[in-house]
């Protein structure tokens, strides 16, 4: 999910086929973990695109497409709501997991291999609420089950992660594990992503013009 | 949802631009008939990165995003199950709509102006069952709430509709509305979408050489 800082002037104008780079380096990392992964978790709009772009890089041993589930996530001040002081609070849910009429619930997490992704990292709290809450929901449902000895494994994909303080924090075992996958660290710029331009042939031309095609 | 038939010798190669062009020139069909649209549904996967960007260019009046609820819908046969004889049956929910938190439900629909994306339509049956499905669910719901009076509009924007004999229809009024937006009528080829490919370079040029760029 977007979190863009007012505009600066100097725009970082990236290409699809970059965003599509993006995604395959990252989906070589992954598949160097040796572990298949089960689900993908886009975090919505933002990570419908690059979801759907590792996807195609990290399919099944079988050959079948991973399931991906789609979750909304809204801060209060894109809702035009008043900020609040916990974090929590700052993120509502518009859409959650749900598993259709497949007879998976949140047990369908358990013991698995997840990846969550988003299009940006910038001030971390969207990340930050879908991870922590995602864990809750299965630490509870283990327990539940009497299932706590599985191990359900969360990473995180993002296409850009801004070097700048954060809101929010992630844990640190999901860096030492190398479970923070980023396809590339940037300076808190603008980065205008090519699904957001109303010219794209302009778009595309600026990001050549620096390099990010 | 993807439906491809097996693979044809003769790809049909499509860029990201194009793809963003198709999106674009939907979305000023959409602007043209001067209702504003409340909803996007997403079929995916297919129909993820088509909706992230049709939301780019229609925009609220206020300039807020138009939220956008992805389902997930499997053909059986993808899921190595069987074909069946009932078009109902051929489809499974893998995600439905769910408003999350923010105490909404299908009583969120009636009255709206409802997209629903998928990136072809190929044997119409996915999109039967979504249209169908939904219909009924925002039916249902509006006799519950005593709200038949209100009038729901579900229209269908798919990037390529492939001109070949259907294996379920979609309501002859959708076409008689211009309800059913398609970014490209095309023969029954087997169209290469970009975020598969393996190679997004190679994609590209073989794209640019068909003149699908």
């Amino acid at each position: 999910m977007s979190t863009e800082s007012p505009a600066p002037t100097d725009k970082w104008y990236i290409s699809y086929e970059i965003i599509h780079k993006l995604c395959q380096k990252a989906a070589n990392e992954i598949k160097a973990q040796g572990k298949p992964v089960d689900l993908i978790i886009a975090i919505g709009g933002g990570g419908f695109i690059p979801a759907r772009i590792l996807r195609s890089f990290i399919r099944e041993p079988n050959g079948k497409n991973i399931p991906i589930q789609a979750i909304g996530l809204s801060l209060y001040e894109q809702l035009g709501d008043k900020p609040t002081e916990s974090i929590g609070k700052e993120v509502v849910r518009t859409q959650w997991l749900d598993f259709g009429n497949l007879n998976q619930h949140f047990d369908s997490l358990i013991g698995k291999n997840i990846i969550i992704v988003d299009e940006v990292d910038d001030s971390r709290t969207t990340l930050h609420y879908a991870l922590s809450e995602l864990q809750k929901d299965v630490a509870e449902m283990q327990k539940q089950l009497g299932r706590e000895s599985e191990e359900t494994t969360f990473q995180i994909f993002v296409l850009h992660n801004k070097l700048k303080p954060k809101r929010a924090e992630l844990p640190a075992e999901l860096f030492e594990q190398n479970h923070y996958l980023v396809g590339e660290n940037v300076e808190d710029r603008w980065i205008a992503y090519p699904w957001d331009a109303m010219d794209i042939d302009e778009h595309t031309d600026r990001a050549r013009k620096q390099g990010n095609i």
